[in-house]
């Protein structure tokens, strides 16, 4: 139960629909999916919102669909329905076939349950291997 | 600060140690990070826990290093510094560039706390094109 | 869908009825909301509750409003539903105005997730100055 | 134990500069705290972010001060430390006292996980006084 | 909603019907529940899953009963809905009173986000008995 | 790095003696542990934390010893070092042995993630056996 109203395009202020106009074509979409339009509520905080992820998403060294399925992986850590459906959604479109789907979801539900339960220490070798020099 | 001592492979019984030579055998390394060494206090767990791993972690439908960045993402989401170190590791050994760490950790930290504020009513058309026909 | 059943008014018992006149008493508030119809089911653990949070929400050194604000942003950093809209109510009727509740949203979901990502050590000049003398 | 160097003022390329001295100024302090340090990696993460954040905490309709205990309830809510320690700092720089803040502690640790115990149903009429018209 | 079909026993394949049949002979119940159902979709992961499970849960140091009750609290401590369901009714199956699920939920909420709030430093002492030695 | 400064019993108010001395008294123990003592600075929320601890944790439906692994199984949840050290602490002084320890740690970790991640359905069947009449 939302506890926003939405934004609907026709009822947008100017501003509201340059974003929109903006992730419709960025997105190559002709609709403004719930998030977006629960946002707008707060113009400025839609703006920023979408140009943070943008600047995220926008071609860099991972692939579309790699960036996908890490959103989708964390959105699952999250137990976030919305997240995970509408990262299903762009990772399927991005490319995810049926395999990869359930190899990520093996890989998004293997637990750090027993790490924390063991409180297990780190190792200096591991962490040398981590740190960016 | 651990509350498990470790095993030691020295000291480790023939099932542990069976373990142990699969680890780094399958891993191509020449030692056993903590994790394991402090699971081996239960011989079966440490068993059950690798094979588990091990098959979820076996070739498929996705790259190794897109298996890792996954599990990076997923433990940052968890804040557990140990994975957060130890897939990183794994993940860089696996080819991630410092430009992919870069854009992982930007996506991964990009939030699903807005969708929960706002408590967003899932779309219709987002559902149908994230269910599984 | 709840899995405890309601302990409506009426088929309350003594105890149960107190508290419940406390709480419409101290909100000054006409009825009760399933929260406490649900934990009544459990007498002992109502009471411990309505006076653990009476205590929690009486006049103090906060505004009402901080302090209904302040368990909203928690509510949403849990991602708790029901806490979300019982909040909001309450902040709402405290005076939260829309901009208030826009910024609050804003605040709230500003992500703590690249500090894990990062693993930021601590700055020796923040410690003290967040340090309690 | 960081995963990430440090980017010094001294050894910052001009765009990472412009930054921190945006940082500087806005905020009114002479040093930079170790989490833009580590984020300097990525200039245009780095960017994207105090720009983000430098918004959010623009004046407005809550004061000062308000923000800064809402992200502190936030970061206690998350268990992040070195958030917690960073908004303990500003929040008592912005005037917090030591009566708000035990104040504030004991709202921000009343739980949410009775709700969630109980799997409570949400009230129409919370929902109803919760929703924005 | 789901964003996964379900596999019917009349329409699994032999390796998953194997599955099926162990789930409900180990059980002793005559359905399959839908986490089951919904797994099936990737047979690997089913088994993998099944076979782990059902190791955890065999006869051992703890009670039956014990185990589905920690589960249970696990799962109110994660506010997984379908969890906090199932494992209630195993755990009522396998004994648990309204007295005893009250106590559990009461423990189960208690919280420990004062620890959190509080930073609280670990005591020599403490440590010194929980260590394994 | 703890942000609070410990009040020691030497140092404390009658109030805060009285409530340390409860502790001591209930718990059968001649220290004060560091969480209490961080707590204290704030007399009110000591009382309060205290005597809903002790309510909580009072003979009952639940072995003292149950109680206790159901605390150790929700701080693991929760990945809190000082509550896991603690309860442990505690759960092994209440007799836990370290097979129990064992199954305890496997039944904690046992994942809910692969219910989120396929946002599995509700079982009406399961909900009605979970159900309080």
């Amino acid at each position: 139960m939302p506890i926003s109203r939405f934004v609907e395009y026709e009822d947008a202020s100017p501003e509201v629909r340059a974003v929109y106009d903006d992730i419709m074509a960025t997105r190559q979409v002709d609709w403004i999916n719930n998030f977006w339009k629960a946002l707008a509520q707060d113009p400025v905080a839609l703006k920023r919102t979408w140009e943070s992820l943008k600047e995220v998403m926008a071609p860099g060294a991972l692939e579309p669909q790699v960036k996908e399925m890490l959103y989708l992986a964390v959105s699952m850590a999250n137990n976030c329905t919305y997240c995970i459906n509408s990262h299903t959604a762009a990772a399927r479109k991005a490319g995810m076939s049926d395999a990869m789907w359930r190899e990520l979801v093996a890989v998004a539900s293997e637990t750090n349950a027993l790490v924390n339960a063991y409180q297990v220490e780190l190792d200096e070798a591991l962490h040398k291997a981590a740190r960016r020099v």
